[in-house]
């Protein structure tokens, strides 16, 4: 693995790879790395989970990080991320996390940089290392992905989340439904009864209404799209025993979630911000062994 | 101590030992931490003094810090200051610095969640770090804070650093008393004659006028301002021999305070940053050792 | 050399052996300092690559870098650049380097404030880290500057790089000429014909095109300027043998520069900034060192 664009280009066997050293990490192994790396994280749209986890994760293993601040680069010269990366190879960084508004930004950096890219996030596209929590917490949960039932409830079509997730979960023997108002469903098949997803699944994953990226709610209140497709508390008790509850955040509390469910006991989310930063640790830890 | 969110929840002996061990940190002192920790400096106004103090004294330490822009966070996608502390608690931050310009952010903070909270100043409420080293100035001066006279002028009622040293100088046996204009005085008790003060004050402690939390000077110029209430040269003139001239800056030269006599001898202005730094890495390793 | 202000200041000596250190550095050698030591970079203009490039050089040597964010400081409440540098030489720091639109902002801190300051730019005047770098790209070519012609094409009545190697160049013994339009010309005294230049020139030093400094291209549209005063695909086909490119980036593809010049054999485009960072390094160390 010489960079992480988007899980297809995962095997399962390099899946379990990673997941098997994140939790290695997680109980307190450290790194194997052998020379010193720099690492910078190119944020250009507004972050605080996947950053902060990224720079936690690169103090751990421990990487030096130089500060890239995208709101006061030569972006603002009209500097093309090509140049700005191959900018950044001349300095000296080993490895470059992204997130940018375009999607696959990548494309026109593989094979032609030296830096090792790290997908943080491309427009609507992909945003493999949360998938890769993702299926992380969910294999921490279970043992295993095999034959369990993940809903993915909301804003599908704008979400990286659901796409990374789709590709991941099906190989790895899961079965994904997605529950969606028909205006986000984009390419994607959706189930009719999101009430018997309920009741039926081990892993409700519920996305972000992402303001940001449309008009509010389209022709849904807060209220509308909270009672046809938010987990209330209602919903909560229709649930079976051992179901999770994800989101990968920041989460509108009473939107998509009742804010009395983001810490309840059957919900992972914390859990999957913290199992986060041992995913962004094994993989930058095997990216860059791929290149030593 | 577990927290520091304001002066009044710290006994005399508490704010003592603070003292010496900022004072042993001035004269060398490493520190004594075993574990390693990571903490981040959530600033929600602008900052450099405040901010890179505590920069500074963290790396000091050597504590590991993860850089948080709150301009560019997820604060902009409209998650509250509490999830955003959650997040940084599963990503496993220990201590977090937070400057919010609500008066008592912290209030649902403490007792909810891990990391250790320091305030670095809560709208016009409290600044207790500030505080701390501004009567670590005092203290380093002469020796004691009983019996001193300390007169704060200026912008009280906006001003958390009056409000932080009101609480505790007093109890610390300094008489305190304030000087300001009718429109600032808010709970304030103020004497009539700044001219006696200026002659019978062990400490005078000028305070910035804050034009963005009002519309200029009210009904001052900023001469006029000057001329009732700034420190002038001729005023400064008429000090008592071995009395001190504090600010808590940025500074308004010319405003409260004469240019020339920012870094006369009797200002302690950049003292007071100096030890702002000793007082941090104080505060800083006796909360992570209080949770050891 | 206490500090690095401009070109000016620097003796043949001087700059030979800043050379010698960053090709020691290029090829190996570690930082021989001693003590430990803090800096700041205050970049109050946007900047990628001599802001990054800084921070790796830091990093490298190794020193502590403290954040600072000219963006969101107390500059924003009307502080001086005076009084913040106060304010860092109160909190500890070793070293500044500052970028700041104002011509000679330096003056007032010289000799006043008691860190190291290293210009990072000021305004159209100097900026002596860029002229070392140039001047470094161009001795690892020939091995000397004697008697080597350069040519500095573009708007070099605004550009500091252009002032600051203007007056080292020709004191290192290479012919320095400028090409440009008539109303960026300046106290700059110009030859006549850019094509003649092309053909004789070892380098030819192309600038950039700064939209953010003037209202667009003048009179020229960028077809014309590319026309008139780009470096294109023909141009580069008359240049000598064994003639190199140089820009000090970012540069506008198309404009100052074709596309498909910016990564060709004579480019050392990327290769200055690679070398960037070991003359910085040279220069931080040879400033701590001159202080120790």
């Amino acid at each position: 693995m010489k960079n992480l664009v988007s899980m297809k280009e995962l095997s399962v066997e390099q899946i379990i790879a990673i997941l098997e050293q994140a939790e290695a990490f997680r109980t307190g192994a450290a790194s194997t790395l052998i020379s010193k790396y720099t690492m910078a994280n190119l944020f250009f749209e507004p972050s605080t989970r996947t950053k902060m986890s990224f720079e936690m994760a690169e103090r751990r293993l421990p990487i030096d990080v130089l500060p890239f601040e995208a709101g006061f680069s030569s972006t603002l010269k009209g500097e093309t991320l090509y140049d700005t990366v191959k900018v950044l190879e001349a300095i000296g960084l080993d490895a470059l996390v992204i997130r940018h508004e375009q999607n696959n930004y990548f494309e026109e950096l593989i094979g032609n940089v030296k830096p090792a890219i790290i997908n943080g996030g491309d427009g609507t596209g992909n945003h493999p290392t949360q998938s890769l929590l993702d299926i992380f917490t969910i294999w921490q949960e279970f043992g295993t992905l095999e034959d369990k039932i993940v809903t993915i409830v909301g804003d599908i079509v704008h979400s990286r989340v659901a796409r990374s997730n789709a590709q991941a979960l099906t190989r790895l023997g899961a079965t994904v439904q997605f529950v969606c108002p028909p205006e986000w469903q984009g390419e994607f098949e959706t189930i009719n009864s999101f009430e018997e997803a309920i009741e039926t699944s081990d892993v409700l994953m519920m996305l972000r209404v992402q303001h940001e990226r449309h008009d509010g709610l389209a022709s849904f209140s807060k209220e509308a799209y909270n009672k046809s497709y938010g987990l209330t508390v209602d919903r909560e008790r229709r649930m079976k025993d051992g179901a999770i509850i994800m989101h990968p955040a920041p989460f509108n509390r009473d939107v998509e979630i009742a804010s009395e469910l983001v810490e309840c006991e059957r919900s992972r989310i914390f859990k999957q911000m913290e199992n986060g930063v041992y995913i962004r640790m094994a993989v930058i830890e095997m990216i860059l062994k791929g290149r030593e």
